[in-house]
């Protein structure tokens, strides 16, 4: 069982407390959501069984907001690993111009924290009058999301507190990582040690709260990856913007050489990740380019990678590339956190946001 | 036939005098693509012909930068008024990593200007070698890509010499507009007008380049749209990234309200287009909440839009919403143009950027 954060801060009022307290619990998360989906009656089970019988043929996730990046990773996966072709949906197509594809054949994974977007739900609902084999991935198990689709995976994240979305991300992955695996034959093996690499890369906090110190002025920034650790470039730059309000921009390595290098200076901090395997080998094409321009470079990656880049926090050896990204965002959680108290905003209840979005 | 910049502009280094013509040619070069589109031998009748045959399960779309914004226009299409299922690839898959997914049934679209980024050539070998039907759309018919597709659209555009693409960029939203209203049967005959809309749009230029100074000492700003306009507002972005190097961040108006919306405040500039159809309308959800926030939004939309929003540049009456993004970026290319001289730089020729991006 999940010791959630309400008995622990209910009464605080400490900036940042409740942010701190779930990023922290993500390796007892990762754990009972491992343990969670043993066996054959496990919601991830059923659900890759339903896969399994199905055999889509193109895979669609829907999504908004941090889900919508661990839908991103989930489209990598399914791409790379199972061969599949994959899209992202633009909900407005199903819902607000009306859209009604035949989705026969269509694997459709709604993915959401609290799993009550209007718009999420309409556009699941729709997918499975139309065919889809539809599965929902909520924090929720009674959400309408998972009520919509066909088959429900519960991340059991525990109820999240802060607004800014950081355990719930993670068990996200995980539950996404372990759907795959399931279906390929996996028992969810390969993810039992990463718990403990978890523990040890929190122990990081106090070097990302002092490095956290070196931003307090910038106004912007710009985070970049490829492959695999794109989506946590993407969510890194999320976490930045709804916490600390400075403007942060996600780009692929490969799209930041299109046109976006061009703003990129001294006064322009970089957010990098380059984890070992095919794309952090990627970004060594990168990295020149980024000098070139003067760049300032935080990494997140290898010893190598963070050794040239100047600063940063170094992974730990040993984990999949498949599995890198839940690591590879908590330095960047612990940063979006540390930055934001320095600069007196508090990161559990940014100003302008909602827990739960509503939109049409 | 199209006069191109060459002779006009080889001599000038009058900053930006490249990017000025390339946008005033716009309403020019789409004559000519609807020109050439008629007939059943023309590039766009050939293709249409392809799809129709193959009537594709799902579409695919490839391609990076500016061209990924068209390619994003196109999903909208194809999703909406062709009930397709859609996705964009993640041109990585198929390189870095080598997925060899099975692409019976998908139509896979590469956009491309050049034509000759290595990384959007290989996708689509990979892709027409499993099984996908092919369509390259660029502004060079000896191209890479053209040559590696089974059908290819020339979007006639002349040379573009300015780094910053801007007549290529409208001329791929009508060739693809062209195309997918060749397959529903259509003749074109619905875009006859748009070229005049266009030009009595450029006449905003003057306007345009009062308000550009308004913005001389902004250092970072976020674009908002929703549905077809989207695109538009990604496009935005990259266009005043490109040329004046500020930080421009879009999202869709949806997006925004999940997280982004908590770093807008009155020192961060918002672009929003809200154009006559169902995007336009579904942004009046979002309208309210960026006044909370206390925000300056300059807007390109209907006249009731701008006049709301307080500043922006009325669109031309009469347009359907799926041809709308065609004339909707026209103020922002100016906007780009005339901020970056305002601040000093050359939008031409931005520092740090080539025009073709060879990324593996």
């Amino acid at each position: 069982m999940i010791m959630t954060t309400d008995t622990r801060f209910a009464q605080t009022k400490q900036p940042g407390a409740l942010m701190a307290a779930e990023i922290a619990e993500q390796p007892q998360v990762w754990r009972n959501l491992l343990a969670a989906s043993r066996g054959t009656s496990s919601d991830i089970a059923q659900a890759a069984a339903l896969i399994t019988a199905y055999q889509p043929r193109f895979v669609l996730f829907v999504a908004r907001g941090t889900s919508d990046h661990a839908a991103l990773y989930g489209k990598y996966l399914a791409e790379i690993v199972h061969q599949l072709p994959c899209g992202l949906v633009s909900p407005s197509t199903m819902t607000a111009y009306g859209a009604q594809p035949d989705l026969a054949g269509v694997l459709m994974i709604g993915v959401s924290q609290s799993g009550g977007s209007p718009d999420l739900v309409q556009s699941m609902e729709v997918a499975r009058a139309r065919g889809a084999l539809t599965i929902a991935i909520t924090n929720q198990s009674e959400s309408a999301l998972a009520l919509a689709a066909e088959a429900h995976i519960d991340i059991q994240a525990g109820k999240e507190h802060a607004v800014a979305a950081t355990k719930s991300y993670t068990a996200q992955l995980l539950a996404l990582y372990l759907l795959f695996d399931r279906v390929r034959g996996g028992s969810g093996e390969s993810a039992a040690g990463l718990s403990d690499l978890g523990e040890k890369l929190l122990g990081e906090d106090t070097h990302v709260a002092e490095l956290a110190q070196r931003y307090r002025f910038a106004s912007r920034l710009v985070s970049t990856a490829r492959g695999y650790s794109y989506p946590t470039a993407r969510e890194a730059a999320l976490k930045l913007m709804e916490t600390s309000y400075l403007s942060a921009q996600a780009f692929s390595g490969a799209d930041l050489l299109h046109g976006p290098l061009a703003m990129i200076d001294p006064q322009v901090p970089v957010l990098a990740v380059a984890a070992d395997g095919i794309g952090g080998r990627a970004m060594q094409q990168v990295f020149p380019r980024l000098a070139e321009q003067g760049a300032d470079v935080f990494c997140v990656g290898t010893r190598q990678a963070v050794a040239s880049a100047g600063t940063g926090v170094v992974l730990p050896d040993g984990v999949s590339e498949e599995l890198s990204p839940l690591l590879e965002i908590m330095p960047f959680q612990q940063l979006a956190l540390h930055l934001a108290v320095a600069r007196r905003s508090n990161p559990d209840a940014p100003r302008g946001l909602r827990k739960v979005t509503e939109t049409l």
